[in-house]
């Protein structure tokens, strides 16, 4: 396991909730103002389960997004720190593909 | 697109929600006494999200299933018909794998 897997370096946010040879399945909770240590996420669907608002810090990229719950999305790999910037808790699935 | 693509065979439940390259993710959702048509999926993660009972025909094996919201599974590329033999309504998202 690498030493950026959220796993590790977040595991009172991150819980694996279902793996095998092809995908590794994430729980994501946080509450307003929690942020993460940076860590790498391969590959991933996202799937949004509530609204929420976070700041996204890639490198020296920062980017600020909304989401709503029901949404699916992309994210390619990266390393990155995320910060729940609004007053909602958040909950999102994490699949990671093995590449 | 194949004949058994759920998006054709039963449009009033199977919603793409997201597409790229690598993955469809679909969102079902049915009532109790729903029925499919037999239909067809690759390799994908099925995430739950709500509590149902099912049953699962695939040729000539008949399953019975009883899932909870959360729950994260890996369903193996199959043709099935799929029923909600319970007293709630389904909500699954499937995320499939492009192999």
């Amino acid at each position: 396991m690498s030493a950026l897997d959220p796993i590790r370096t977040d595991p009172d946010k991150y819980k694996v909730i279902f793996e095998n040879e092809r995908v590794r399945v994430l729980d994501y909770r946080d509450t307003p103002g929690a942020k993460t240590q940076a860590h790498q996420h391969p590959n991933s669907v996202l799937l949004m389960l509530s609204d929420f608002q976070r700041r996204l810090t890639i490198g020296d990229d920062v980017r600020e997004v909304t989401v709503t719950a029901g949404q699916a999305l992309w994210s390619p790999a990266q390393v990155h720190v995320g910060e729940n910037i609004g007053t909602a808790d958040s909950h999102v699935i994490f699949v990671e593909l093995k590449d």
